[in-house]
């Protein structure tokens, strides 16, 4: 691609670094922005620059947030011998647009992956480990997305919490509610008969 | 989508405005930005800045440029008795790739579009007819897309033209090279064998 703007060639190239973005798209996205009223760019480079200065991890479950503990975290009425163990942010928003859990997160930040270089230490598993020691929870809840790097976090976890007497579970895998058993892949559908519920707890 | 961080949801909004992104590769480009150091935002943020900033339109050709004129409008060695009108930048940057065009190109910076109000004014229109006016042009051709607005802008501007004594031409449409009769459209392949040409120009 040759461009007739050096400022047009190094605003394709940034945005471009974005993850799935390629340089039609990102040129396509920078021309947009040059059509509009500049104060369209202006927005865009002062939420960014906000975000990058402002943003602080919660001192307490390490999700993102704008103050020191947030909202959850500080919430008396959620349930704090429950802990739900999550990857990152958008599986956290994702648990709690269900509304169907009560207690507080603790936000890993990653799963373990030796091919991108991440190990225990660069998660929040330390963390987690001297929650359980000091505070009074009952259940760890294990909600990693179940790939060989989500697995592998998962039982490292297990292992370190083995001496300690809370619970340890995992989210339920399944068939998805309103699919076809035809079209499911039997790995899920192999689990979803070996750990086949009682069918009163449905009613 | 409920967000932990209101400096997240100001980025994340912003991002999505931009075309052809949902809020969840919105969300997904942020977190990815939140992940990296923060000279990688400082980076984009900067040359978001400075395009919006420091670059302007060619005096001649209405192309994005650094400079007043653009180096192919000063280019000596380019044919400035033809002109190529096109719709963007992108246009320009494809029909150079190509090496085949060495006259100067004239951006119109869209198309005739009253659904999307945009008028002949809020194009450079005026421009070129004036550059055919005082200028020793002799041929102009019009290589905006064949979509309905395409074709208007080609018409509109072809009349504004008419009564001057210069040739008026459009790129031609046809099969792909490589591509098979079979798959074509009927439009194109009828176009195609409506405006055949003379085997011996081919070799």
């Amino acid at each position: 691609m040759e461009f007739s703007s050096k400022f047009l060639e190094a605003a394709v190239n940034e945005v471009s670094r974005l993850p799935g973005i390629g340089k039609k798209s990102a040129l396509r996205m920078v021309l947009h922005l040059l059509k509009q009223p500049k104060e369209h760019t202006g927005h865009l480079v002062t939420a960014l620059e906000n975000m990058s200065e402002h943003i602080k991890a919660c001192n307490v479950c390490h999700n993102i947030s704008d103050i020191d503990i947030c909202e959850i975290c500080s919430n008396p009425r959620r349930d704090n011998s429950l802990i739900c163990v999550v990857e990152d942010i958008r599986d956290v928003m994702a648990i709690e647009s269900t509304s169907q859990f009560k207690g507080l997160y603790h936000v890993l930040g990653g799963k373990i992956s030796p091919m991108d270089g991440i190990g225990p230490d660069n998660l929040t598993i330390k963390s987690l480990i001297s929650k359980v020691e000091i505070g009074d929870i009952k259940e760890i809840i294990l909600a990693l997305s179940s790939t060989s790097e989500g697995d592998t976090t998962n039982f490292y976890i297990y292992k370190l919490l083995e001496k300690h007497k809370i619970n340890v579970s995992t989210i339920a895998r399944g068939i998805s509610v309103g699919d076809e058993l035809e079209y499911a892949d039997e790995i899920t559908l192999g689990r979803s008969i070996l750990h086949r519920i009682p069918f009163e707890k449905l009613l």
